[in-house]
């Protein structure tokens, strides 16, 4: 017998039906919340504090004053058990707005409860992506200018993400005055001379926490890292490609619209980060070893 | 005794405490939906028929596929008359998102149906401030590449006016590549030479439905349109300026940040135009009429 999915609302546990929010939520009215998506590796999450960091920056870029964090890890943790996932790779996705009150643009008064809503879900790992790399497309990065904070109004992400899906690709990357920002969900890393170029933290990207991570692992792997830019022009030039993030952890990019990357498979310094990567995650964390080399 | 208001939500009339969503609409995971706002003068809409229009527009803008246009009209009257609106001034918000579905950036399959929300509320005319004019700010217009899309990703027009609000001021001019673009919620017209100046339609600003009138309005009055933007650094040299909206009407702006405009009072384009304005909504509507001049 399936039960039925927990979530968690406000100050509630409740089966996921009978979860119901106010069409007032300002969530709901004007996109006024962030969230967060922390990956559980059977049970044990993967930079839990890294993301309560970026949470408190997003709701700090938003004016949200929200003072429930020290519930956050319990609530967590208590989905992952009740929807049975705590033997799993699962995600828990974090929503915080405003709160609910009458539509006006300008913030309610203080007395105004930012909503809280959590919830688990299984989240498989790409392992055939990760082995065998994707095709993502290009377009222009239509954001809004503080692509930083972590809002929930994604509404451009999920046209442009929906454009890729159509063209059967896993991804689509971003470009703005001519240079690639980030992809709808995941960062972007390129490699050129050996070196991961990655776009510099600022308005124009999210701060990735799996970006952050690379990056450590490339000191310590060696691999040069240079935050800048690569030009939409310069695709050509490049050596390897892949994309990071919570959900897609690091998946090589082998086409890049009808641009090959490489000789078109993933690339050394792809496998090596992939690599470094597994190692702090599934084996770390999970106990699982995770293969990503065919041949 | 005063009874609850009521609000119209996917096939129902309900008492707005009743009426419920759940959190995994796309509405609040991703601002994936459109609104409108239509101004009832004593029960008598102002441009249904443009709303209507634009909001076919914006549905087609971010792909959702909506077949109830024919019912709207119905569904807003009954709303004006069962919340006793109907010898006010009253807006009805209406707000298609793309529906409910489990979380995932890609459209949902076609057999989900968009959630329709639909809110009439009192809509009191601005009447001291557009007789005596208003002070505004400006800032970067950080929104989005698709303006011209009416949706509900507003969090960036949130904190802007929130910014309007906290310095004393009645909206927020937005300022792209050195140029006024239109303001959090509304459209912005300068008065240069005796002519009117306004940002051309573009995915840059929201075609306005009284930004639209108003051009028709001006041809009538002789006065010249010229559908240009205005650089921010020519604000010393403009004569008039005042921001239209379905809710602002329109309402002339006597200073922006530290510059006064004109002599800081509204000039007498602005006060043609709105005299023309009042004659074809407030006197041939609702059968009332609005004087502006103090003098």
């Amino acid at each position: 017998m399936k039960s039925s999915s927990k979530v968690y609302l406000n100050q509630q546990f409740l089966p996921k039906e009978k979860a119901f929010i106010s069409p007032e939520d300002r969530g709901f009215y004007f996109a006024d919340g962030v969230y967060e998506v922390i990956k559980y590796y059977k049970g044990y999450p993967f930079c839990f504090d890294a993301h309560m960091t970026r949470l408190r920056n997003s709701l700090a870029g938003v004016r949200i004053s929200f003072n429930r964090f020290d519930e956050l890890a319990d609530i967590c943790d208590r989905l992952i058990e009740e929807n049975r996932l705590i033997s799993e790779y699962a995600g828990v996705y974090i929503q915080v707005t405003r709160g609910v009150a009458a539509r006006t643009h300008s913030f309610p008064s203080n007395d105004v409860t930012p909503t809280l809503y959590i919830r688990a879900f299984p989240m498989p790992t790409f392992l055939s992506e990760m082995r065998n790399g994707v095709r993502v497309i290009s377009r222009d990065d239509i954001r809004w200018l503080r692509c930083n904070i972590k809002s929930i109004a994604l509404l451009p992400n999920t046209l442009i993400f929906q454009e890729a899906m159509e063209a059967g690709a896993f991804e689509c990357l971003l470009i703005r005055d001519g240079k690639f920002t980030e992809a709808t969900h995941s960062n972007i890393m390129m490699v050129r001379n050996g070196m991961v170029f990655t776009h510099p933290d600022s308005n124009l990207i999210l701060p990735g926490i799996t970006r952050t991570k690379v990056i450590k692992l490339c000191s310590a792997l060696s691999v040069g890292v240079i935050e800048k830019p690569v030009k939409a022009d310069d695709i050509n030039s490049i050596e390897e490609c892949f994309i990071t993030g919570t959900g897609s952890e690091i998946i090589p990019v082998v086409m890049v619209d009808n641009t090959v990357i490489g000789n078109g498979k993933p690339g050394p310094v792809t496998r090596m980060i992939q690599k470094a990567f597994f190692k702090i995650t599934y084996e770390e964390l999970a106990g699982e070893k995770i293969t990503v080399n065919n041949d």
